[in-house]
């Protein structure tokens, strides 16, 4: 009847079955990390950082927007306030966290990475600042060390179209023990409606490719030369944050207008923008089947909506938030018209409002092809919806609606190198939700069925999905 | 704190309350099954099926998507595999569908139809097509046998406005035990969209009513005979799975030019369709209220979504999903208009989309009527969340915005008459829920009130609204 | 295993950390009861009610729909028959409504305003009618006597424009023990639709400030003279009932134009609509920013559904309902423009439809200004989210991606002096919530930690946010 210990051995693991499907099934499994933000050039050079907040603090706009609300001043936040000073801003911050997953996440990294089991907060914080300073500055604390720590046996970076990947050859070059392949992002090359930052990518497009593009079609062209120098370096699989699948009509006429007028420094607009949209992604996911790759689409988005921060600090800087997007009619129509035509290939779908869930679930189910178990997927809990309440509702709705045993898991999506104990957050609550079935006669007592679907959950769906480690071996 | 076992006695009754009200109430009530896909001509010969696969996997569209989720072959899906190959691949994909309703319901069905108490994988796959198949060709496993084994009192098929019903009429001829009656379901004629199959349709309504359809009033005027021809063979409820409820004004010019087109061959669009749909949708309607019927919008589906797949099955294979639509105005806009003018019927909404529960609970409190209790209902949890977690979310949406003990129940809306289990399935997680409350001290110590109340929702609710018995008596 | 007994001491704390939490930190704390329907006149006099029909069912539509549903004659509702058989209506429906929060609220009102534990219905009616009416006129039943009983140490009641708060002196005069504060709702001035009331609303502004409004400058310098005239009477808060956060941009000229057109008895329509909607609101947000006021935006409700019922009884009647518009863009712009020049106060933002709790708890914190700790705030569940699953799901929802901690907590939002208890159910809730964490391990046994947020968000947060002590003492 006492209150358990806080993290306690059992955390989140609520029933007998439940922990034994953690411990002997879920645990031992390795990490594929298969998308994540981490820098390479810190794998690359194996980097050791100089302190806990810049580990920790320095580009986790989760944290930043939590102590904004509790009325921190951007200074300690993302101004010129010491490490130190920051730090001590943080911990007077956690304990109001309470019941967000940074509270979880906070003293579940403290305790994985550090050994500290102490609560974060005012008192602790010189304390616990010092000690992991001091842990850090050694050399089993490098991002390496930490990675092979968790078993990340492989991890996709996400790269934009005109990253030249010497970090990602560096880290082969290096016998880094985990595969580190990039993933390409080119969503950016949607955005007409900013001709600046638009024709600025377009003429890195074409100095990196020395083409001369000038319409639609050399456009095209040059975002597929660089398609092949990701896949030649082993990257297979693309990104797209986008608000909704952009999924108009288009014909070459309209396209090729459009794109000479944001070229010549005209803002897209209205139905304009959204034909062109429509047309480029189309066009790289037609990229993506060709090569067999895995495409993402990370819909429902609102960002920067913070229009003086926007200017202050730039994007990424926690000023986005879920939207409300119409969602299943555009999707449908984008995965209908890959399909038709015999195009579309594997597609995990993430969508930030979590009142999607059931409508993705269905939709995954129509586009299935009989083949790859699994092939079109409903993404893990992303962004705003990484926590167990977002979890356990992505969970329930891919179970009741679509199958849940060939979903590929769980990723960080993190720029940060201690967030590998949201995979274990993941696989606790994985175990608990099919161990309180089992428990309660809702699944068979079957724990070689029931931890078998778990690790392939965990590790085999990814692996065999993903195939990360072929495109490793195929490395020219 | 060793699991249950695996559907057990108290299966999904969770506290002791939960059994008494379960095997103590629900349990003795009888199945008014008020909405479902039977086919009459079934019933009809009292059909013995050949095997277990005629009569588990011809019709499911369910089991067929999460087939081609889990990589099986279209072949032994739909295709020319044999009944006994396509039962051995339903086998294999049967353990991957853990915490998927059709887990449950497959193994229910089992137990409760055929005493099978294994779980169907690979290796019982033989021994339990073989004892099935067995079972099923003695004369106490045909249709009708099975209807009285679930003490299935009454049913509603689903019939289309050209439909003779014959075969209704020799169930009633042939003192079958089991009230059958039809369901007059017209939303294919809203569909002026496609004049080619509409057309069909409205030569059809010419030979069946030997009236010349020349204008908007001519179709009417047809449809009502079809209507009337319905309630005379003791049809009281009609169906429309609609995306939205069209409620757009419109003029009798309008909708005559637009029949007229549509009658011409051309395809409706935008205004004009949507126009022409309301009025179609409120004429069918207002006969609704002149005989008296319930009526039941199916709302928010998007339907043939994957356009290859459509081109080879048909409709109604598997590739159906969830919408998004705005539901909230048209829906307001479309009994509003009823109710001013007194021809607001009793009607059930279902929306496919759960994310609209809270909506839909609120919007039917607009349109009650001081008269009938639930007049206006909010349908069961239908298709897509017809499992534990979406009937929970129904139920907690009716029984916190809305008025629970008024609620008309469970129905299969299934093709097989192996779904009745589906009673059972929902009868206890309703017990469980409202057990939960007893024991817990959220709601009195009282068996008698809520034991009552279960059993309005399991019977007698339904038995009031639809009056099927007296439907049936009526008939001529 | 036996069941607990119905709303027991420990109702709604189903662990010991729950129980403790509630008792020893929530209960005590008095009530800020920051936004409700209460007449001030009542207060002002110290009412005492002639019978419980009058201050229960009198202007409760909760009830009214609950009684409709149930098939309740209007005439027992809002028409002529006698307080006694009105009562005796309800009674008769009470047993209904099981999980609908009235089972709760009505027999939580029962025992702790009148003492009475017996349940109603039809064979308790009489005796708790006379025992209830018997109690009331007793002097310790006034309306202060019941506000002192509860704790209330502030509430804010609402108030239109144009009203002259005489009560409200009254009540400041007669050493009333509760700080009573008005509250500025000036919705009704965008209705620029219906010209009628609009033009009536305009006229009484003219007659109250001595302005002849002849232009838009004009309208918003007689709203600038009313809130003023609330500032100087305390009031530090507004609220706007409104579907969606209008915020389309406008010219000076677009708004005068429309102002002209509905002053000259033209409803305005669609996108002049929308633009003097967007305009007037913003100006009366510039006018809460300017005076540190506290504006409440209520988004989401479908209002006078049933037009037959509208024209028998007026707004308020229970014909609304939640609606499902598209709420996160125009928010945002709404946010973003006043913060962008400075102008964005502190502002609760409700929202009707439960789906969008995640959409509305990541914008909040986009606009979070790093000085007032939860400065913009996610409203507590409002009206037809008012019950145990509800809050429930606002309390997750701002949890998980929001800060809990700077929550300002609960309100009544009612019209009624017995509806007090409702604070003790969200405290009941919210302490059954963080228990039940810390018995699992997934908040640290911290009972000055928990408690003293849990104290927070019953009290302290609502003290310092609204400041409504400060705001009475300025009263000149």
């Amino acid at each position: 009847m006492a209150n358990k210990t806080f993290i306690n051995n059992d955390f989140l693991l609520e029933s007998k079955a439940a922990q034994k499907l953690y411990f002997e099934y879920a645990e031992p499994m390795p990490i594929i990390d298969y998308h994540c933000h981490l820098p390479a050039c810190d794998i690359a050079i194996d980097r050791i950082f100089e302190n806990i907040t810049d580990i920790w603090l320095g580009g986790d706009h989760y944290k930043w927007r939590a102590m904004r609300t509790c009325g921190i001043h951007e200074k300690y936040i993302t101004g010129d306030a010491s490490d130190e000073e920051k730090f001590q801003a943080w911990a007077t911050v956690v304990p109001r966290l309470i019941r967000n997953p940074l509270y979880h996440w906070t003293h579940l990294e403290l305790k994985r990475i550090f050994g500290i089991d102490q609560l974060l907060n005012p008192d602790t914080a010189s304390n616990i600042y010092n000690r992991c300073n001091e842990l850090l500055r050694q050399r089993d604390f490098s991002v390496r060390s930490i990675l092979e720590k968790f078993k990340v046996e492989a991890l996709c970076t996400t790269n934009y179209p005109a990253e030249n990947l010497e970090h990602h050859k560096t880290i082969r070059d290096t016998q880094c023990k985990t595969i580190v392949l990039p993933c390409f992002r080119p969503d950016k090359f949607l955005d007409a409606h900013l001709p600046k930052e638009f024709n600025n990518l377009v003429n890195s497009l074409e100095s990196l490719t020395g083409l001369s593009i000038n319409s639609f079609e050399d456009f095209i062209e040059s975002l597929w030369k660089r398609h092949q120098f990701f896949h030649r370096n082993g990257c297979r699989m693309s990104d797209y944050g986008i608000e909704t699948a952009y999924s108009a009509d288009w014909t070459i006429e309209d396209v090729n207008r459009a794109f000479v007028k944001a070229r010549s420094g005209h803002p897209l607009e209205g139905e304009d923008l959204l034909k062109f949209r429509s047309a480029v992604l189309y066009e790289l996911l037609l990229m993506d089947h060709k090569q067999g790759w895995v495409q993402q689409l990370h819909l429902g988005a609102m960002r920067n909506n913070n229009s003086r921060m926007m200017a202050l600090l730039g994007p990424d800087s926690g000023y986005d938030s879920i939207g409300d997007f119409e969602q299943g009619r555009p999707l449908i129509q984008l995965l209908d018209k890959l399909d038709r035509s015999g195009h579309l290939g594997k597609t995990i779908i993430y969508c930030l409002n979590p009142r999607d869930n059931d409508l993705i679930a269905s939709i995954i189910g129509c586009f299935q092809d009989s083949i790859t178990p699994g092939k079109i997927q409903m993404g893990s809990a992303w962004w705003f919806n990484d926590h167990k309440d977002g979890m356990t509702k992505q969970i329930e709705a891919l179970s009741s609606i679509g199958v849940l045993s060939t979903f590929v898991g769980m990723l960080t999506d993190s720029r940060s190198f201690l967030s590998y104990p949201r995979h274990e957050y993941f696989r606790r609550i994985l175990c608990n939700i099919l161990g309180r079935d089992m428990s309660n006669g809702e699944l068979p007592n079957d724990y070689q069925l029931i931890g078998g679907i778990i690790q392939d959950i965990c590790y085999f769906n990814a692996k065999n999905y993903f195939q990360l480690h072929e495109a490793y071996n195929a490395i020219v």
